[in-house]
């Protein structure tokens, strides 16, 4: 292990995000919140540290698939630490490992919360500054983000690449993989700055734009009020219903779209995340009008608020106009499967990725065809193009860690005195990014009352669930630090 | 597809269906029960249609997989239905759909139950016994037992025993089949009749005894009365846990043990699963003490209630000696684990089976060091074996399969008013052929509140799970049925 060129890109990490918080701190100036002293000492902090890990040049640059694992689980870490630092500095909240689980659930773009009822409502605007533009930060990935901007070596950059980019296969869309970072970088920086305009043209303050934009562009979900989206108009609702959706497309269809390859825009994937928003939406709506629902809201409520929850869910945001834990059981099941659904690849959502069903579904079909037909030879092709044999096996294997993971971090969180349906929602709802789950964990719940242990647990499993598994396992695996 | 072969089987099938139904004949002579005449009318009508079916020879013997599968599936149907028959006609139920439910309940040794509260006290003995006695059948496939008398082709028994045997790969003992085939019957009928000795020994009526014995030796899990285990000895407790444990290892097991290779017969799948119940049970030991229930129960009582439930739960047996449904959250979502593990490959258990795990975890490790060196070319083995890639890519494509029809069912049967935690559960305990589930399907729960779409769900999952899901699949895909 290269420990020399790890402390040197853990260096990089403090640097930049010391200036990061430089945006929560001009917040805190504008607004004149004493807070702004916890930004500063923030910043000193991670400046003094990023100079000790900076100021010598690594030696040995020599740099390989477990470089790559550890520095990008080690980054997440470390960028989580001191991102959780302002809470506790700040006096947000007591303990550490609260700090740490929100910021987390922020970077992780999750938006699961440790504030209770209307202790958010109580918080600086500095710190829900903070909280939204975490969720921006992680969308996109930070490593991504610092790689479009340093000149780091090819492997370097591919290694890390593979390590953070969400889903089963890494696309370059232009040859270099600083370019293509670049490329991804901009997008995401203009449909930001769309969504705040047109949310500034609702009922929305530009604090509330901004932070908004921020939580939706990152599909975080963090919410500066304790009644989360019910506050804002229509016109704010479907203004994030569609920029939910958009932001959980693949990123490269953008690409195409301003290419003018129209047609290459549109996948497989992306056809049936749409197809899948559509029939939720339609099931979920009809399942409440014929429910006690249908008196209390009427049928475009009743529309509205089943196409925001369903967008909400499967984008992995997190945003709540209603309170879903009431809905009938039907309803609910539907949106807890979309919480493993999740997103596409390639975009800043979360969840198990709709690409990798797509491929587990053709697996399928092509095991059956060849349990008729032993002896045909057929590969597995998605929009024309064969879909790798690492590919098929590493979705595989994605999934059976999957399993484990969630298997392991249910029982660990069981010990706490909660019911199954919290535990299993909450494990739900951090390994996939999402944030709320239900009952205890549910659109009005919170995380605050689950035990340091669990509170660890479920760190670690949005942390499994934004790295999608693999870089947190290494960390674990002897394999990884022997010679 | 051959329909002439296949209809030849389905009359096979109906006439030892017709030699099954005289067990319990005999039941309602000795104890005078005049649902004798219920059971003479199945035979009748078993043996005229067997008859018709038998009566022309097929001109055309091909037999490929798919009618390999097709003869399968039907076979289990054509199996349920008619064995449903008894039930309709004594009057034991009204509805055809339980009775249904009942007799798939019963051939795929689940042991879940459309009987209310203490309905089960008031069937005749020959009900009792003709329940028991489709678990027995069931366990160890009843296309099997036919091929273990009936001279058929070879390539015939070895599409048949592919699709039947439950686990990921069919293992021949002996060069030919049909001997393999006869040699697991005559283990399975000795250690059955050893346990009918042992549990006379008791505290139990040779009624009783029997009626235990074939539950335990199919793994299936219908009790004779309301209480289930409750009212038996410590004794019975004691030997029925053993033998639930005994008959969920691959049977392959014992014929080494027999042929004095004991070394073979400890192979890492019963070491994986004999481990899983010694920490499984020291777990929920250890959670019951801790908890509200250490007043209530001694130590001694704690432990053989943990042994108990274990061994029931992952031999998928579903005995029940205590409502674990009152349990605390971290001991009940060992169970619900514990119904997905299942037993080991090649038993009559149920569940995705311990073999099927193992090879998933070395998966996990395989790729994980492939990330890290990914020239290195190794490949899966376990007990000296290599596991050929096909065994591994049809061990993930079961995985696959297995969670979209857990998911489509889990939708299905949210309709019916219940909470989340009976439909999870109800679909777990259906699909894994373990019996009770949790809150309303829980141990001392019943499935008759159900709608009948919810019930013909469960029948299909039932099915699914002892046929371990393509056979079931084949039935509904276009391919299969096209010329």
């Amino acid at each position: 292990m290269n420990f020399q060129v790890i402390r040197r890109m853990m260096g990089w990490i403090l640097l930049f995000e010391a200036l990061f918080f430089l945006l929560p701190t001009i917040t805190a100036i504008v607004y004149r919140e004493r807070e702004v002293f916890s930004f500063l000492i923030c910043i000193a902090i991670c400046l003094i540290l990023s100079g000790l890990c900076l100021i010598k040049k690594p030696s040995n640059q020599s740099f390989f698939a477990r470089e790559g694992f550890v520095t990008t689980a080690l980054s997440w870490i470390v960028l989580s630490i001191f991102g959780a630092l302002p809470f506790v500095i700040s006096g947000a909240t007591d303990s550490f490992t609260d700090a740490l689980f929100e910021s987390v659930s922020g970077f992780t773009t999750t938006g699961a919360t440790i504030f209770k009822g209307t202790e958010v409502d109580e918080l600086p605007r500095c710190i829900l500054m903070w909280r939204s533009f975490t969720h921006w930060i992680g969308g996109m990935g930070v490593l991504v983000f610092i790689m479009s901007l340093l000149p780091l070596s090819g492997a370097k950059n591919m290694f890390i690449m593979k390590a953070e980019s969400p889903g089963p296969a890494v696309g370059k869309l232009v040859p270099k993989v600083r370019e293509t970072a670049s490329i991804l970088y901009k997008i995401y920086g203009i449909l930001t700055f769309i969504l705040f305009l047109l949310l500034l043209l609702g009922d929305m303050s530009p604090f509330d734009a901004l932070t908004t934009a921020f939580s939706t562009a990152g599909t975080g979900g963090f919410s500066n009020t304790s009644n989360g989206f019910s506050g804002f108009s229509n016109y704010s609702h479907i203004v994030v219903i569609i920029f939910m959706i958009l932001f959980s497309i693949n990123f490269t269809s953008f690409y195409f779209v301003l290419c003018g390859k129209l047609k290459d825009a549109i996948t497989t994937e992306v056809r049936a995340f749409l197809g899948i928003i559509f029939v939720a939406t339609l099931f979920i709506t009809l399942n409440l009008r014929l429910s006690d629902f249908a008196a209390e809201y009427s049928f475009g409520e009743t529309l509205r608020n089943a196409a925001f929850s369903v967008s909400s869910i499967i984008s992995t945001t997190g945003f709540v106009t209603v309170d879903f834990n009431l809905w009938p059981s039907f309803s609910k099941t539907i949106l807890v499967i979309l919480m493993f659904i999740g997103a596409c690849a390639g975009s800043t959502g979360g969840g198990m990725k709709v690409s990798r069903f797509v491929v587990l579904i053709k697996g399928i079909k092509h095991e059956m065809s060849r349990m008729l037909h032993p002896n045909q030879i057929k590969k597995i092709s998605i929009d024309g193009h064969l879909v790798e044999h690492e590919v098929v096996r590493g979705i595989n294997t994605y999934l059976a860690a999957y399993i484990f993971v969630f298997v392991f971090s249910l029982l660990a969180v069981s010990f706490d005195k909660f019911d199954l349906i919290t535990n299993f929602t909450a494990v739900v709802t951090t390994m996939n990014n999402v944030g709320p789950g239900l009952e205890a964990v549910g659109p009005v719940g919170t995380f605050a009352d689950f035990s340091v242990l669990s509170k660890l647990v479920f760190i670690f499993n949005m942390l499994v669930g934004r790295l999608e598994v693999f870089p947190m396992l290494m960390l674990f695996s002897y394999k990884t630090w022997k010679k």
